[in-house]
């Protein structure tokens, strides 16, 4: 299938987890920091969050309305830092739709999982999750 | 293997495209906007993209000093945005680490690919890369 390009962005990274990256063509910069010491900063783990949070609900949003429902959705990412052979990020996304029945809530994350780009990236990874809960 | 957890986050995200989404135990609180209209705030792609590069190039930190060498190397990723059947993003990390032969260069981006935790839970997708440059 055809591609088309919409939109293009560049994240530079010199300095490792003591400094900052920044979006080239000018935008976000970010202090980050190890998140193992307590010096003021993001990190990946967050970052990679905010990034899941925010696609995952976006295309939420759209499926709502397909589905002629208003926007309630809400989604929260925990990463988790694991040290095994060596270091890994678990990560779980939990989608509460307040006012649709859980079965069609259970029906829209679906739907979400398959759709949302970082979704799609992070599909083929064991250490991925995506649940569906009626509280938080 | 046993699992050791050294540190879990959580980001949240209410608005969709539009609005914010924050780090739930305090920290950094972003506003976000679609990539496709002009409105001020970053996105996922952007979001991706810092959260990539400042992993790969800490990893990358961490094996340079394994292997006795200075940390010189940067990471740039591209995050694309492309429309298929549905939207898609395209991920590409560049990386260049001046002052050693290209040949060492691509042996620590291997190692560094398969290290970097996100990296590894971007590697089962056909649509995630990762080069060796010699200049930018």
């Amino acid at each position: 299938m055809e591609k088309h390009i919409l939109y293009t962005t560049e994240a530079v990274n010199q300095d490792g987890l003591n400094g900052q990256s920044f979006i080239k063509t000018g935008g976000l910069t970010v202090t980050v920091s190890n998140p193992l010491n307590n010096k003021p900063g993001t990190n990946p783990e967050q970052l990679l969050g905010l990034s899941l949070s925010t696609c995952m609900n976006a295309t939420l949003q759209a499926i709502e309305r397909e589905h002629g429902l208003a926007h309630t959705a809400e989604v929260r990412v925990t990463v988790t830092l694991i040290k095994e052979e060596n270091f890994a990020f678990l990560v779980v996304a939990r989608v509460r739709i307040p006012g649709v029945p859980l079965k069609t809530a259970t029906k829209l994350v679906a739907l979400a999982k398959k759709r949302c780009p970082v979704s799609k990236l992070l599909s083929g990874s064991s250490y991925y999750q995506v649940q569906v809960v009626e509280d938080y």
